[in-house]
């Protein structure tokens, strides 16, 4: 099957894969809400039905404590090798919902780009998988063994997936792991995300006096837990952005000399970048080049903050909560299990006694770093060169997929992360997006990875 | 008319004293919320009937560009003194409503107090006046002209009140301001609020990037709007509680030590006072005590903050925006408006490049002194001391009645703040309340007030 029969397929079947995929897309599979249960096992079985449709020999809907993980598996012959494919059909949460330009679940296209939540993120680049499998199974020429591993949790932190992967090893047997929920560099610039930051996740609560006072009767006397909280954030960062938690750098790996000197050949326009998110200043942590700081320096973010009278006009209340979200992005060998515990320590020893403390732990993440002189990474190298017509550059990324790590201490398996987003694709926001070029060029190019694979392996 | 037969009377009509403030509770009068425009004329107009029934010679709704202001007047003879009641039908908003015991405009008695949205604040207050009136009235010895002016936004700053009064100076012409819309120390210890602070409320909203992003993607590059807002927050107030803006001291008249001798006199029990809001440590400027922190120390507080993801779980998003309300109460003689403006200018020079800064002013007020040895403090003073059996102990507070300036300037007439609300009544929170006894001791000392008022100006 060459390059030309390939595409061909592709041209002549392009509705049908964007219908398909719009379908999925209508499914409000949001993982982070109560009210999408239904929704979430209505994706599940969707995919089900598309992988047989496609030619598995088996998928089903394999029951978890939370949301179902697809399983599907063409096993062609035991000897040869195995590649399992890792998506997941979960979307995040819409809101604000009023900053949506078409409705979150209603994809549209519109100047060549899918919009609709879940289009990257990661619908859009898992159902490539769905395709190039088709296209293989089609032309009756599928040259590895294929197994779909396609969960509903990954927007909330995968809470499931360890345990099903813990309890279906052989099953989930193979000899390397395909994702594609990233994004490369650009169009003209394809790049494989070889490394990806960890995650320490968790949301804090601190509560005052036992209820909302009047803040004329009490203010000035009794501490306003708002107050507190924006001092006590403001004090995690120093100016330089450098993060004041004791002992938050003590793992950190610096990079040699010439690991930045790599960094620095990847092709990025400060000045673009800028110009495309409207901020007239970038402030990142001083002493790293931005790439730096977005791929290899850990990380400190407000993702949520509230407290008080929120609504419209003015009320003068002094709360007697304030709340916070806050996330650390981890880097190599930091933990997230103990970054996670240093700030929990930190943030109670800095409260003053004002203040009872609540500090509750969301999601983590081991950051990972996947080699790129492996087989598995030069299959796919190569299958970018014959796509794309250019070698891809290996990028560390500021994303977390905690499975990374996850697949290689229980599986044994290596990662390639097959990312074909971009950037500008607004995933997590509203007006997500997904080109056509992406979806359609990514389906080609998982197809000659399955075929390279082979042929890499001999 | 003497003590006896007074308490007698309101012994004999306390269920329907009751029941008729518990009518006026019932109806929802938002002035902060749009959807409750019929609840705040059903008020009004609820009011205006009261009145009339009490006995006034005529009681009629004034439209305003806002809400509509109830006046009321009975003159008995031009040659007597005048007395002119304000009071507001208008209420703060009830969320958080799951916080309230029982529904917020269902009325309830629990522990011989009156539980509802607007109690104390001002419905059960005002009413007070109402009735007291009545009482004089049914004994036909009314000793006093009187005149009503009920407005219906004060919750939201009175926007429209000073347009009225401009406009009306004739018809309001008197000799005092009576208000009820403060509290006293105790029930044993009844206080008079002398001086008022003046406040400067104001919105603020930072803007990073042009949309929410993913915060794997662009965090530790990207300047995050919530972790700057808590940076510039925090340094809005130093490690004593003092305020940083420039020059926000410059017109702070600094008390003598003997009027600071005095405010050390009234009874305060730090220990109960700290039991009651469950905190273990209070938190006020440095180098004053906790009265002088309330009553004659400007304040700076947080009444809200929002941005990024605050629904349930974890979003790791990097937002685009984070607001915050901000208020500062004022003492004399700083400027409202002088406040607002140095704090909008200090805040945006403060700001970061990275951010876009917006800063909307919401209402404001002067602070306010009133003298105790004016006739009508004095008439005040011997009304307590015939119903509580005790000489009020005159208190500076550290609310603000923004009107009470505004009375002094447009009308020439002092005010007598003759609250008989509690600091625990929450008012502005759930579960607000206010004590039958200080309801029906509130209208036995309006009362004599009417009484004294006459002999006193003879």
């Amino acid at each position: 099957m060459d390059k030309p029969y390939i595409k061909n397929y592709i041209d002549q079947n392009k509705d049908r894969f964007l219908d398909e995929l719009f379908e999925l897309l209508r499914i409000p599979s949001i993982s982070g809400s109560r009210d999408n249960k239904e929704d979430i096992r209505d994706a599940a079985a969707f995919i089900v039905e598309k992988l047989k449709e496609a030619g598995v020999d088996k998928a089903e809907l394999c029951e978890t404590a939370g949301n179902p993980i697809v399983y599907g598996e063409k096993i062609v012959d035991k000897s040869l090798p195995t590649i399992v494919v890792y998506g997941h059909y979960d979307v995040q949460p819409v809101d604000p919902l009023n900053l949506w330009n078409s409705p979150p679940f209603e994809p549209v296209i519109k100047d060549d780009k899918i919009y609709a939540r879940g289009s990257a993120d990661d619908k859009g680049q898992l159902y490539m998988h769905v395709k190039a499998f088709e296209i293989l199974n089609k032309n009756g020429q599928i040259p590895c063994n294929v197994k779909f591993m396609i969960e509903g949790e990954e927007e909330v932190g995968s809470p499931n997936l360890a345990i099903f992967i813990k309890e279906n090893k052989e099953k989930l047997a193979g000899d390397v792991i395909l994702i594609s929920d990233t994004s490369m560099l650009s169009n003209e610039n394809p790049s494989i995300t070889t490394g990806l930051k960890g995650l320490a996740y968790l949301e804090v609560e601190l509560t005052g006096s036992n209820h909302d006072l009047h803040s004329g009767t009490y203010g000035g006397a009794v501490a306003n837990p708002i107050n507190v909280l924006s001092k006590m954030i403001a004090s995690m960062t120093d100016e330089n952005n450098r993060i004041m938690i004791p002992g938050f750098y003590d793992k950190v790996v610096e990079l040699s000399d010439e690991e930045r000197a790599k960094i620095a050949t990847a092709p990025f326009d400060e000045e673009e970048y800028k110009k495309e998110l409207d901020v007239e200043e970038l402030a990142g942590e001083k002493g790293y080049t931005i790439l730096e700081q977005l791929g290899i320096r850990p990380t400190f973010d407000v993702n949520g903050i509230w407290g008080g009278y929120t609504g419209e006009g003015a009320k003068t209340v002094l709360p007697s909560k304030a709340h916070a979200k806050i996330s650390m992005r981890l880097v190599p060998d930091q933990d997230s299990e103990e970054i996670a515990r240093i700030f929990t320590e930190h943030f109670k020893a800095i409260a003053p006694k004002s203040m009872k403390v609540k500090v509750i732990p969301h999601h983590g993440g081991q950051p990972a770093v996947t080699p790129i002189d492996s087989v598995a990474y030069k299959t796919a190298e190569k299958a970018y060169e014959k796509s794309f017509g250019k070698t891809p550059i290996p990028m560390r990324d500021g994303g977390s997929i905690p499975i990374v790590a996850l697949f290689e201490k229980e599986l044994g398996l290596q990662s390639v992360l097959m990312g074909l987003g971009l950037d500008s694709d607004a995933i997590h926001s509203p007006n997500e997006s997904y080109g056509l070029f992406n979806y359609f060029i990514g389906i080609e190019t998982i197809v000659y990875f399955h075929q390279y694979f082979l042929e890499m392996n001999k």
